[in-house]
């Protein structure tokens, strides 16, 4: 049945004049090329057209001469120029009829979000014949695959909050189906060692290990190492990763990993705190509230976090946090003995098992030859005791980098203070 | 001569593995889409392909199939995969040569950030022949544009921290000059209004009006109307678009309209208080530090901005800001009463001008009937007086969504408030 016929290559064709106006950034196609990645799949294009039939039937035709599947985002709704499922049907000679269960789903949507259905809605539930149709719980365009002659497209809608769940809910275990083996996934979370050196410590592994595969990621000051093998069973491909990880665990690197599949610094801080029954607070100028925002960016936070005090002026860091005035003339806000202080005050003054602080200077002014932008004090106080940690980031680098690679080494430093 | 033939059409490709990969989002394509259509340029695709001499003639070719101009991103680095300008001068059928201006900045470049240049840097500076070169003061790879038979190449540096500096610097003024009229625009920003409530208001103007044009652009509680008027010359084309802006002020969009050109809500507020020389301070709960990360991501904002605290924990709130535990008991700290003495009590303490909280739900647990995911309370508070503005945000909306619009709408409330 050609439904199994394996795939190797695809192509991610998004479909939206507002992409073309620059009105939205193009989220999906990163987010389906690292999925397909991690599948095995080889994407060789990303494609962007408007809502336009004729060109988006140009586009498949182009797509589907190197490409096994084809997965477009887009022009699937209610309106008169979501034209994607027609233009793809039309390729392929299909005709659309009415899905009776899209129909239904759809329509208790609308109940349940207290809106009328429109006739427009209606047409979200037309589906070429033959095709595999996917439930949508996060919107009304239902998702779908079609298949004919080895040629596969998958349809997905839009919006990231809709094509994201919908992929790890509904497509990736479709492919996964599609697959002969199983192919399973870790990834490593290295804080500290920028990617270069990564690399150069765990060079042979990178290049010479097929299976499983080491493959690196990074972002500011973060580097994930994803680790996939490939075999007949989950159990068997699992345990192929985590004999990998462990070596990793042994090198030069072992010392910078904060976790594994963890998802983020800031979550993996969380995880740590709560697993203890501890509690956070953090002391914040020249990350301005971004330690804070991010730890809050984790749902459920509360039970660790308990707040903190973003004190840009100098009259802040004394009213709020009881940072000695005579420290701030003697040694300047950007300073150890300031950080510490802050760590300090903010963990005395809301009661908190770490306090956390950062004080530097994030540019694009402000700097000077002694303290040049990108000096940055991050300090952390417990009951055991207090750490400073001084970073001298290039002043070349931006506002927003400083800030966030900052904000990364305080996460740090709680993971590895004494408690 | 042909660098004068005017552009109408333009296709964006970007190069780079690492796209494909998902390593990246691609947010150049975006960025130089709505620069081309700032310029009134139609581009009818994105294209991206990767490190491959072979996919990316073939990429160029399928766009001059259409397009009059085409602009690439990446692949102008100093390594042996970096091949964009090759490959562009291969199907112009140039040769390249050494351009010597080009290695000066090169070395210059090197000199400044004290590394050592290599052998391969040097291939960054040959180009083609008859190439128009841009310099590049954020990195080493200079851009340029090609033109033969009414196609013209652009070629920029990947990196978006060079592009668009670059773009702005140096391919404005080039695709400005190409133009035999004059564009100018102008953005309104508008708070408070949906983008379906603006379209209505203004449906006459927006569909009816060909110069100036009006066109909406919307993000989280945000809208932004883009003036663009065409003319002669720049003096009548910016009467053109204030001509315009007056009208719309003078509509029931006008209320809700926070300036023109400020960039963004927190911008505006930094050069509103600037202006007035006033200071402010925050105190926030369900926004977690972003009311506060957003201010201080704006450089320089140290003389308005005092500092804030995040009050996550009750006793944060009591400890930090001096919010009553009675009220904490009888109101919750969901409510109009906490969001007032958090204001008044960061106000007073920080000794601001304006104090402004924001306390409530943010999802996607801790919601009740009474007080569902969504209600948040935001405040202000001046010496002259205090307000308190309910939201009441579906509780369907994302977590990231509330706190975004939570900080607006405090943004908001600065703006607005009596002083």
């Amino acid at each position: 049945m050609s439904h199994h016929q394996p795939i190797h290559t695809a192509e991610i064709l998004c479909v939206g004049t507002e992409l073309l106006l620059g009105d939205i950034v193009n989220t999906n196609a990163a987010y389906l090329s690292r999925k397909l990645a991690e599948l095995g799949i080889h994407v060789y294009r990303h494609t962007a057209v408007g809502d336009n039939p004729t060109r988006l039937k140009h586009a498949l035709e182009a797509a589907f001469a190197e490409a096994d599947l084809v997965i477009t985002s887009g022009g699937l709704g209610p309106t008169y120029d979501d034209l994607t499922k027609e233009t793809v049907a039309s390729y392929f000679g299909c005709e659309l009829e009415m899905h009776e269960e899209s129909l239904c789903t759809i329509r208790s949507y609308f109940s349940r979000i207290g809106r009328e259905m429109t006739k427009n809605n209606e047409k979200q539930a037309m589906m070429p014949k033959g095709a595999i149709v996917f439930p949508n719980h996060y919107g009304t365009a239902p998702s779908l695959a079609l298949c004919k002659g080895g040629k596969t497209v998958i349809m997905l809608p839009g919006p990231p909050g809709e094509l994201c769940p919908i992929f790890e809910e509904e497509i990736l275990p479709y492919l996964k189906s599609r697959r002969e083996t199983v192919l399973v996934s870790k990834n490593i979370h290295i804080f500290g060692m920028g990617e270069s050196a990564v690399e150069s410590h765990l060079k042979e592994l990178m290049t010479e290990s097929k299976n499983p595969t080491v493959a690196p990621y990074c972002k500011e000051g973060e580097v994930r190492l994803r680790v996939t093998a490939e075999s007949d069973c989950e159990a068997s491909a699992t345990a192929m990763c985590d004999e990998m990880i462990e070596q990793i665990r042994q090198s030069e690197v072992g010392a910078y990993i904060y976790g594994v599949d963890v998802g983020c610094l800031e979550q993996a801080v969380v995880l740590f705190l709560r697993e203890r029954g501890l509690t956070m607070a953090c002391a914040e100028s020249c990350t301005g509230g971004l330690i804070a925002k991010r730890v809050t960016d984790i749902a459920g936070c509360s039970d660790v976090f308990l707040g903190g005090c973003v004190t840009y002026a100098n009259e802040a860091k004394e009213r709020l946090l009881g940072v000695s005035h005579e420290s701030l003339e003697r040694f300047g806000a950007v300073s150890e003995q300031v950080a510490r202080e802050m760590a300090r005050g903010v963990r005395e003054r809301l009661g908190a098992d770490v306090g956390v602080s950062a004080t530097g200077i994030a540019g694009p002014g402000g700097g000077s030859p002694e303290k040049p932008v990108g000096t940055v004090y991050i300090g952390v106080s417990t009951a055991k005791g207090e750490q400073v940690r001084k970073l001298s980031l290039s002043s070349m680098r931006s506002r927003e980098y400083i800030r966030i690679v900052s904000a990364g080494n305080a996460y740090d430093m709680i993971l590895k203070c004494e408690l």
